[in-house]
């Protein structure tokens, strides 16, 4: 690995780029949540702390969902409580409602997601809400979060295209971010649910929403299902984003086109970024040992481009 | 497939973008020669066949190289034959030699490819010739071709990263862009043979070389092996390169990473820039019909994200 980054050497960096990138981890939540097999709690416990020991800062440790619906996310609460606090981690969990809240306050959770769409349709069909009843939901619940000293992020997906009613303009984005920031949250994360997005469109929906969400306060979260999502982050940073979603070894899959890639793939991303020049706080090293037990895990290959190109060349 | 397009319809363009991209389609020739399993030449000229049907203008059919030490290429000259002259297109033989030159003179090749390296290690290993050699070879096989009425491409490999060398400087690319130039050819295209590089080199490399190679001639082919290949195309678009190598399906591997990733996959770099409305002439419909004949010669399914999107997609 030391050999294979010493090669970038002489000639790095990219002119208007960030010197740093908070990278939030999201496999053990969105990545597994959308994989067909279930990983017990005290498994995607020791996934995160191998994330951790890999240099993740923020990680998506679980969601506070109803088990039924998501059995994926069973047992989230017992993940948090095996893993405490870890030194200058941020472990997060997806609370899309007050109840989530509730049992993620029981535990102890410091920081929070929430989760609305910019498409009515695929809020609905996902959340069981309109954009306007989360909106309202989320006004009731984070005044709480903030008394409880949480840390909050809010998700606005389908920004770009929705699986269900196609084209979303970046109007309706900028609406509902708009909103979304009203309530009061510390990060807005920009997301393109069916990774269908291509550079124009981030260019496009990032220039919407600026006047009402600061630079420094907005995350991407990319999914790769059509490959696109390493090209979508570069014209991201261009436009001053220094936060990026991504998930060890790009699990998750699209629930819209089964078999297809999921989550941008952290090993990738560090990839690119550490080839520029830019820091992330990641160890590739540590990504590969986090990305195998995770392979395990699941009893699959993963799709990480770079991953697999780093097996390859360090076992040939 | 037109109703996936149709939900990029309402903003699309990235400013300062071409309005049109070249795409030299590369799967018959440095796909295949990378791939283990043995495609016979009728199949190959079927390949071409389907290519052409998806719009591929430009495409790389085979090489004239020695058979016993590049098997899969063995009968390139019956590929050419079968296929004739097809309408707008243009059909590209790599002659690293001489002899290679003679052979596809003698049927009727029109258009060649050129092979050297920026890192003399590679350049000696690949050709058995440094670049010096190589330089002096195409200084006499140039005039010959042009007095043929052949077009000509060189590629400049290793170009970023050498396998064997690790580093390479753009001031070594400028060096071996600048004789190349002098040489006479058509076209220069800068190809990151390893899939290591990120935008940064590309930045780097594309700034260095443009006050000996116009843009309107400068080529780039990017292995996608590390996942950035389509940052990489992004990039180069900034700076005004028109004209990007790939192979449907993203076919080829790396000998230098056994089992890892291979071309930049034409149907993610095709969904990309239709996704910013930059025209191609390409159909996805045809390309995946192409790529479908493709993973079946190969008998393995293919790496691209977007063909892989779309066929579950389409067939769920």
């Amino acid at each position: 690995m030391t050999q294979l980054e010493s090669s970038w050497k002489p000639y790095t960096a990219l002119a208007g780029l960030p010197s740093r990138v908070r990278i939030v981890e999201v496999s053990p939540r969105d990545g597994l949540q959308n994989e067909a097999v279930i990983v017990a709690p005290e498994k995607r416990a020791e996934l995160v702390r191998l994330l951790a020991e890999a240099g993740a800062r923020d990680i998506e440790v679980g969601a506070f969902v109803r088990e039924d619906r998501v059995p994926s996310m069973a047992g989230s609460a017992e993940v948090f409580r095996q893993l405490g606090d870890i030194q200058g981690r941020r472990l997060i969990a997806l609370t899309p409602n007050q109840r989530g809240l509730d049992d993620a306050l029981a535990c102890g959770v410091k920081s929070i997601a929430l989760f609305t769409a910019a498409s009515e349709t695929f809020c609905k069909t996902n959340i069981g809400m309109s954009i306007d009843e989360s909106i309202a939901v989320y006004r009731g619940m984070v005044p709480e979060a903030r008394a409880n000293g949480l840390w909050v992020r809010a998700y606005v997906s389908t920004a770009f295209v929705c699986p269900y009613a196609g084209a979303v303009t970046p109007a309706q984005v900028l609406e509902v971010v708009r909103r979304v920031v009203q309530v009061g949250v510390d990060e807005v994360c920009i997301a393109d649910t069916v990774g269908r997005a291509t550079p124009g469109m981030i260019a496009a929906v990032l220039g919407a929403i600026a006047p009402v969400l600061p630079i420094e306060r907005t995350a991407c979260h990319f999914h790769d299902t059509f490959g696109c999502a390493l090209a979508n982050v570069l014209v991201a940073m261009q436009r001053g984003v220094t936060v990026f979603d991504s998930a060890a070894g790009g699990v998750g899959g699209c629930p819209f086109a089964p078999g297809a890639a999921g989550n941008l793939a952290t090993e990738d991303l560090v990839w690119m970024l550490h080839g520029m020049g830019i820091e992330t706080g990641y160890s590739l090293d540590g990504l590969v040992r986090a990305s195998t037990y995770l392979s395990g895990l699941l009893g699959r290959p993963l799709q990480s481009k770079a991953l697999n190109a780093i097996v390859a060349m360090t076992s040939s």
